[in-house]
């Protein structure tokens, strides 16, 4: 098995940028009418890899734990996110340039302003801070920095407001505009006060424009107005979770980002519901060893964004991560990513400060994957506590609630009144509900009280300025015993939520790098369970002789449940292979005369353009095992002898 | 094998909904919030059947004939439905009662209405037309009819309306209120004029409002701007097709049909782009054979609905469906619906007649299943020709076109007219202009004559009321050789259009039945390809003992691909199959004591209830295949001997 060296280039991604859209894995949507910001499509490649994503979260979360899957409704009913607090609180805080009225997001503007200062800062003392890059042409889209050099207390004090950023209000946003003079970078103008700006789009059910609704931000909404019947459904018991693939939508002030900020975007959301009181879960002692990068709200407060290594286990324990239930999410995330291809060196667990968490949560994690644009949220894991089954349930007058049967019923013994009505209305006449109120109201041990008075043959209650004198005939007071066999709670929410499209884009970004030897010569090393296809079946020329082999090859790969492409262009087969390492395609199989000749073909791997040889249905095994992850390639390696014919590829 | 009664029972609409409802197949979607007509949740079982309708399609017809699959924009900038003629004219037509303000659309004004009337004809006559069902509160619903008979004439002239129902303009639905007196059924009101309204939603994007957007209506938009990447991607070569599974948003005026009109649904939509002059299909032979029930435009227009049956291959060979491609897709089709379990007697190919067809077509023939509803369009299949391309080339002015290198260049010859520059303009002044112009427009003809009377010496040409002499120094024409070797054309586009929501309430008003013996066990035979679940692990009790084999049979299962749930709830064996059958499992292995010590465990089948027992490893062996559809239950009982111990189950 051949070394290879995938850092002999740095990465590129003005490079990266071009293979994406020359391959169509995605391309900025309507863009032949010039396009929209923040809308993008996905071509076969970017399908194929989304769709790849979708399936293992179904094994790996759904299948796995045994989740109730759902697709549930985009356009929405004004009132829902009425309560769910949508319509008052989900907005950005804008920003207007003063002359040419654009628009611009206030907190991106202060991040990027203060990044430019520091920047330039850097340069002035000498310290580049990147190499400089002619052809990264995005970056020079970035503010142009000058090079000026601040005093050492302004550094530290921007670094602080880096640091702290999502945690500004917005009058706070406008309040460091003024302080330091933050403008727009397009135009040097100065910027209004933050105002703020919903991001659902609106739209009208209906023919007669009297239903609003709203296109969903997120898909949570649909898992809690159905939680009656999915609890049904679990035939009444917690814990147990939904989870949903789906489309929502965000209409974001200016996104610039490619697939890191759309409008529009794919998510996979779970909805574990649990006991408020035991958030503990039956398989953390599975993960509990896991160690993961965290970064809690106590350092990012204190303006440091240093990351601690820890099992997750230790985390809980030590109630940086709240319970179990919160713990095992987050270890299955980590799980999650690192399958599908995330370097997990540029994966962390970074908690929200107070005032950055969405109003209906009580704790939230993000799993932050780094790449060029640096640290983005790409999963949240909230604990939504009882927020949103509470707020619908009070609007609807629906309970939302678990009824438990208690295990063991709970007895309780208390001191109950009890007055003769006849008597006391004779006695007392309008006072006889005075007196019923007062008695009712004592707590335990006035009760006792009274009893022992009663007992001794009357006792005197005053009430409303007036004295009343009670004995045994009216009032008497019994110790009684009390069964509760049943318990009703609203549950708490632990929401992992997953971006695709920045899950997605950041695997590439992880998966891309250049030859060595030629660095025009990109390649994506997705791993096998997320590549677009699996296997190239490449034959050596369109010769029709070749036909039945390819025919033979491609079903004996589909009935092994591998999917395959057969590249018959009429290209060298050097180049299809060059193509298929910008695809991603992890395996290639050649058939030429040979093949015809002995039936033998050979089996080349992506990363290393190693090939091997064998019989056919030996290839066919061997490939197999590799596209199921059961034998790597140097286990490949061993099972098969090395081709040492011509290699026409390289 | 048992033989199996499953129309011992006439089908009861109620009962399957009361079914659907209960098993949380789907619910109408924001219940709690009192709901909104045509939006609808799927829960567990409806998703898992709706993803498994996605994946056979996207096999069938996606990796079968190696579509290239696309993931596009939901929200979409207003031009782009401009251009595509949506804005002006996707539309349907309604009217307003005129006291109420009610809003109702025409046609089914219309249809319901007369059907009404002539149900109360029938039985006035003494024909009930159908048994009276007190059960069925859907169709108390339904407009009361009264036993009113009608002339002969009136009855005939009612049914050739309802034949032709979708052919009539907005205008012509008022002209047929006015003259038939229909009036709002809800009020027994008059109803206003027909009015066109929009079917699709309005958003804005962006934060100022300035940029208008509406839902897409359909996937197919996405397929049309993404051409010029997806042909490059296909290496510059038609035909090729690409596929779609989205979201797409219709705002319908006042939806009551359940899952048959909704506001929001998941299509599957797939454009064949294909050369105009050549629209054969190189697998047409494949499909040729292959008999569907045809109902064309002819039929209809004369006011039949009488169906013929005939090959595909027969059909194109009469003209009666226009090309090999549009009969390639029509007969894939109803391969696809037949195999996830569609009663292929109640499935036809209906033709659209003139002025319904959508206003981007010039074929369409519709799969109509039929249900309780009646035919109901569920895939549509037009020849949109290249209608949609080249609009958007024409308002974008991007060419959509295909440029394809001849074999063989077109040779042509001509004769082309030369003017001697210097001496024209010395010779004509002004008039030199005036006389290439007429000159150049002249044909073939005359150019032939001019050049006769050249070569004689002179000719005379007159043009705007002048003559001009013109000699051989002045003009030369000659006979000159044209070579073509690139050929362009705007494709046209095949369009399959599946309404999943559609096809899936279609497919389980198909496999719905009640067991003979007891009509409250509702079953629905989903086939395997299909069920939710495949095969439902059932221990004998909750007992510990058995959770080492229950994980064992689990993960067998899952290593062979088949999804499997395990059922250990609180309840008899019988009352977990009975709830399985609801939810269409197909099968059922059950882990008892003698499992425990045998290593065996039975295997029900939920149709026949039968049960085989044998080795655990034989059993899953078994069922495999029978969920891979490589044998049938039959088979099944030839390799396993059939379970004769006292059956918990019936």
């Amino acid at each position: 098995m051949s070394k290879v060296n995938k850092t002999a280039h740095p990465f590129d991604k003005v490079r990266l940028e071009a293979l994406l859209n020359r391959r169509f894995f995605y391309a900025p949507a309507f863009e032949i009418y010039g396009g929209v910001a923040g809308l993008y499509d996905y071509g076969p490649p970017g399908s194929s890899l989304q769709a790849n994503l979708f399936a293992e979260w179904r094994k790996h979360f759904i299948v796995e734990d045994h989740m109730l899957e759902l697709d549930t409704t985009i356009m929405t009913p004004a009132p829902v996110f009425e309560t769910s607090g949508h319509v008052a609180r989900f907005a950005d805080w804008m920003v207007k340039d003063i002359k040419t009225g654009d628009v611009l997001r206030a907190d991106h503007l202060v991040k990027n302003v203060l990044e430019a200062r520091l920047a330039g800062d850097k340069e002035a003392r000498g310290l580049a801070a990147q190499p400089p890059d002619d052809k990264d042409k995005k970056r020079k889209k970035k503010i142009k920095t000058t090079a000026i050099q601040l005093a050492d207390e302004k550094v530290k004090e921007y670094e602080v407001i880096l640091a702290q950023l999502d945690n500004f209000s917005g009058p706070e946003l406008g309040e460091l505009c003024r302080k330091h003079d933050l403008r727009n970078p397009d135009t040097d103008n100065e910027v209004g006060e933050p105002q703020q700006f919903n991001l659902m789009f609106a739209s009208s059910i209906g023919p007669t424009g009297q239903h609003p609704g709203f296109l969903r931000p997120e898909t949570a909404q649909g898992h809690f107005l159905n939680f009656s019947r999915l609890l049904e459904f679990n035939n009444g018991r917690v814990p147990f979770a939904s989870a949903q693939i789906g489309r929502s939508f965000r209409n974001e002030i200016s996104p610039r980002a490619g697939l890191l900020r759309v409008r529009e975007f794919s998510m996979g959301e779970i909805e574990h519901f649990v006991d408020p009181d035991d958030k503990r879960h039956d398989r953390f002692h599975e993960v509990r060893d896991i160690v993961l990068s965290f970064l809690d709200r106590h350092v990012q407060v204190s303006g440091s964004t240093e990351v601690t290594r820890m099992s997750i286990g230790e985390a809980v324990d030590k109630g940086i991560v709240a319970n179990e239930t919160l713990g095992y999410f987050l270890a299955r995330i980590n799980l999650y990513l690192i399958k599908i291809g995330i370097n997990p060196e540029r994966l962390r667990f970074r908690q929200h400060m107070a005032n950055e968490m969405a109003h209906y949560a009580t704790d939230c994690w993000d799993a932050e994957i780094h790449n060029s644009s640096g640290w983005t949220e790409c999963v949240g894991c909230a604990d939504r506590a009882a927020y949103d089954l509470s707020v619908h349930s009070a609007r609807t007058g629906h309970a939302l609630v678990v009824r438990q049967a208690l295990k063991e019923p709970i007895v309780t013994e208390k001191e109950v009144p009890e007055f003769n009505k006849k008597v006391i209305g004779k006695t007392f006449g309008r006072d006889a509900g005075l007196l019923q109120k007062v008695v009712g109201e004592m707590d335990e041990s006035q009760l006792v009280k009274l009893k022992g008075e009663l007992i001794q043959g009357s006792t005197t209650i005053s009430a409303e300025g007036k004295e009343f004198t009670l004995t045994p005939d009216i009032l008497t007071i019994e110790r009684k015993t009390f069964k509760q066999s049943t318990r009703e709670f609203t549950p708490n929410v632990i929401e992992p939520s997953f971006g695709f499209g920045r899950i997605l884009y950041s695997l590439l970004e992880h998966s891309f790098w250049s030859r060595e030897q030629d660095v025009e010569r990109g390649v994506l090393s997705l791993p096998p369970v997320v590549a677009p296809t699996k296997v190239l079946i490449v034959p050596l020329s369109a010769k029709e002789e070749f036909n039945p082999l390819v025919q033979e090859v491609s079903s004996k790969l589909r009935k092994a449940g591998i999917f395959s492409r057969v590249d018959d262009s009429n290209t060298s087969i050097g180049k299809r292979y060059a193509r298929n390492d910008e695809l991603g395609t992890p395996f290639g199989v050649t058939l030429d005369f040979a093949s015809v000749a002995n039936k033998t073909m050979t089996l080349r791997e992506r990363d290393t353009t190693d090939q091997l040889i064998g019989p056919i249905d030996d290839v066919i095994a061997v490939v197999t095992e590799l596209v199921q992850g059961s034998i790597d390639w140097a286990e490949a390696c061993q099972r098969l002898p090395v081709y040492d014919g011509v290699q026409a590829v390289d």
